[in-house]
């Protein structure tokens, strides 16, 4: 059993990670780190977890050294402790924005200040096995994706990777959100009586995971639009483009059965009957799966591409773990089994 | 035009009372106090007023003369203060918890300490237009009302009044509520993907509000069981209790007719078809209609008095300007014509 | 008083007509029909209106003669009988999409059948106030409007009159909708154990409500994405396309004030700070009101339009009340000045 | 691997149980039945099986001999052809509530009609397996649970088992309910329209499930009352009643801690701090725990258990797999691992 330590433990990602780490066949977490919740069963904070686990959250100073670190602390801490988070473990997997951008300028452009650690930006992997699963097989460094990026980036990946997709022309990513996303802390907002029921348009542009999509899919017109909705876990993109002349349905449908083949978390939800026609991340709720859809007006080439994950999940802890899994040898899919619930 | 000014306006009751003053005919409002929103218009924490007040928030240190002066502040701040206030207006309406109780001694023992002023506990009308109407149409000091405890009291009225109830055993209220209950200041339980779809039972016995049950019912031995479920507004009590010896379901009927005719705010709901059979918050939101429903269990005397509300409207804001309405002489529904909506 | 009779009364928009009809100062409701509920109180299918009215449904067949007949009938039910209705009353407001487009031919394309009284498709008066108010001033025949075509419709009217779209380039229309859109008819997608905390892009082009969209704002390409959300009422339409060389934020912020100095129902949403900075349909449950926001990128200028609106009133019976006070001389805001609720 | 088919599988119990089955290691499905969606694959019903099963429905008119069948057919119908089921397979485990009375003339006294076979009633073994290990251990028919029974009798197991409730006194039970629980076929009032937001009393006495916790209590005045409200999956049962004399919270600690003891799936949820503090269903889902609460009001002797379960898992599916390991000699826990999610 390979020992692992996760830092920052409390928040809906920690948990979410413990949860995975705990079922997982070959790791054993040894330590749990949060100074807010420092001495409190772990199952305090996430409930689920109760009968599950003896562990407590401890001080995130004095690390054990362990085979894997987790990382999962707020966006802009990693990278100020990077070089001592190294020597404890051999392999770190940061969920954080801090260490997804190759470039030190973009980071800078997009999250408004300069990088504590530039040098370390090229030690990482970007951790979506969907698209670097060669790198991570021999990766140490492995960084965390950002949820809605995700949803974008393998909405785009069919498209992409047959070809089809007309690159000069603007692509906008409509991306619906649930209330996890935010994270745990309580804010007006996020309050019950004002969070329920709405459709909030709350970023028409400029959300800092554009930068993922634009370093990821190498486009240079990508809008993120952002729409939280009455959900918890999930997000959808509903990615609008435009297709190369001579681009059919049919193309289409290659290159997403193209997708979903080669990689065993992709579906492809197409369906003529039934409730379930479309991609759903309702269905999606503990699970890494990516279920991908599509439709094309053939007489203007608009193409809608729509990726439904758990934004928790594959849009963080799980993809972290298959990222893990990879660089570990270890099968992709060990301990992502859980198929998700229906009804929920 | 009787002129008010609202003390404490930026909570959800607070907002419900602008909402129901700025159309209500025979009243105006001239000032409405927040600290913490100082300044803001009002319309930036109340965003359904938007368009319809240029009112903003102001200090609540120095207060004009005014008709009426209505408190819509924390629980324990209306008592410290309740003899400047009555200097500034002649009719004072409370929503807090201060004046709701006759006793002082009741008032420590389910509030944890001594009233600051208990020699206005006696001026003050328990503003339930249902049980006090003729008192109040006299009143000059009107308090609020719990909204669990309107629920309760409302239900457990038809057995009282028409003396059906076997007061000699318990009484056990079982009252479900919403997120707007427990105000708007942010929480780590009022977080949306905490507090979406649960259904806790967070006080098994000894709510606050049983003291006011207690006051009103004259019962003994009487239990308010809380359990929050996905809703925002509404309560729905689920009242437990025996009737006397030889009660059939036709007296209940009668009781419940008469309650009904005797009251324009309470309607029976129980309907042999149909979605709606029984009394349901869902459909009263805004409106200040108590719906009554119940049902006898002829083998073991065991009743069960069902009473749903609105707790920002019947439950808070709409019982304080129907009670005020009756201190004024003006028709007890004035301005409280809105049914509320179908579906929502 | 003005008398009014509704064909087919038992559906959404059935309801929340004679919700507001109810309420009108100036028309009296003599009949309601529905085959289905046929001798039924409208208050067991209208739950909210209990008390308030002693109607019962009562048989389409023969039809008494009125001032003004409302048709709310399931679409295609209108138009095969508009002669005998015309016959009835002077003014006829109909609420589904039989006569909502001019063109005959665009009738056919999006409907999928001929129209079946296709001269009096130029009879009738689009329903939208904002967009024909000086031809209702006139109208005699009124057409109600399509919920998802207001919301983008309005959402495109502030850009278009002020001319600062570039209209050759596309515009699509990002639509959330809650789950009275789809009518009171159960069917497995509606069910509430399915149809819960869903984000499902239903339709990724081609709704029928593009072709009230082409028709009102004159664009060539324009789509219509759907996507349905968890929430009961409401449409949220987040609308991208982009500006004319040269055209700034400012330009913008004029064009929306003038919209809404221009309309009463109309306001701009677009704060800087507190929670409700955006337009969001969750606080316009049961009010007229459209509220519009926007944002620019001026690097590409990608203009995103929003407009929120409650689909059953703006989006239906709202607008349709509003179209027919012009028509009879009343003030435009009569009946319609209940603000919505917060929180809800 | 033993093999088995089941029976009716295009419900929600159907498709929790396909889940559980596809997923446990001792177990192949060879078959599952269903006349309504014949020919479709299962994934098209149940969406979270996607990728998961190339399995078809099938028609349950000629049975292939199996190790185990599983009956999840609608109520009624597992009597009429037991004989003809018990001719196909060794062990039978009836989800319906065709088996769970032993007693005919309850059975026809609370059903409404005479069992088609009554001789069957004793072969089968109450699937509990909290009530009924031992039994279990030995049983060649199985039958299900009801899923608000269970919570009941689950509230009722530590009270009961340590002999602390004054029997003589009456037991009251409200019970809060989800949608999934009233099946997947719509119907008007599970529309999500009418079904979101509702707190909906629709049982106030009555309830078939009583029958089984008076069976299995041995209580002679026991009441479940029935509530409605906003959640899919989940039963939340508090149930209300006396202690003896004497009896005092650290008893009902002890009682508590037993039972959580001698159950692996049983936990028990008092906590002083956070906000999971009480058994809460909404934690649950996917999940066989039952969570277990108390609160004891010292004075009155008035006690309060609460039962927290997953109607589909513990309440269905997961105690049928559970009662069925029991059977065959597996761990009781075998595919019964999922822990639920948090946030969700």
């Amino acid at each position: 059993m390979l020992k692992t330590t996760i830092i920052g433990g409390s928040g809906y990602t920690g948990g979410e990670l413990l949860r995975l780490l705990l079922f997982h066949p070959e790791i054993e977490i040894v330590q749990v780190t949060s100074r807010r919740k420092l001495g409190e069963y772990v199952y305090q904070t996430h409930p689920n977890l109760r009968g599950l686990t003896k562990l407590k959250f401890t001080a995130p100073d004095d690390l054990h050294p362990v085979d894997i670190l987790f990382l999962a602390l707020p966006h802009g801490a990693a990278q100020k402790r990077i070089a001592e988070y190294a020597a404890a473990a051999k392999i770190i997997v940061d969920l954080s924005a801090d260490f997804r951008l190759k470039d030190a300028a973009a980071y800078e452009k997009w999250y408004g200040k300069p990088h504590a650690a530039p040098d370390w930006l090229g030690k990482f992997t970007y951790g979506l096995a969907e698209l670097h699963r060669a790198e991570l097989q021999s990766a140490q460094y492995i960084s965390g994706v950002g949820c809605n990026a995700t949803a974008v980036n393998l909405a785009l990946l069919p498209l992409l990777q047959a070809d089809l997709l007309d690159t000069a022309r603007p692509v906008i990513a409509e991306v619906k959100v649930g209330s996890s996303e935010g994270g745990a802390e309580p804010n007006p907002g996020a309050h019950h009586a004002e969070r329920s029921h709405i459709a909030r348009t709350y970023a028409a542009y400029g959300h800092r995971h554009t930068a993922e999509v634009i370093q990821e899919s190498g486009l240079a017109d990508v809008t993120l639009t952002m729409t939280s909705v009455d959900m918890v876990r999930g997000a959808l993109a509903t990615v609008h483009g435009w297709v190369r002349p001579g681009v059919a349905l049919k193309d289409l449908w290659k290159a997403y059965r193209a997708a979903a083949a080669a990689n065993p978390f992709l579906r492809v939800v197409k369906e003529r009957r039934g409730v379930y026609r479309v991609p759903e991340p309702k269905i999606l709720a503990g699970s890494n799966y990516a279920d991908l859809g599509f439709d094309l007006d053939p007489e203007s080439g608009h193409v809608v591409s729509i990726c439904a994950i758990d934004n928790l999940m594959k849009g963080a802890a799980g993809s972290a773990v298959q990222a893990l899994n990879l660089a570990l040898g270890f099968e992709e899919t060990l301990g992502l089994e859980f198929p998700g619930l229906h009804p929920i």
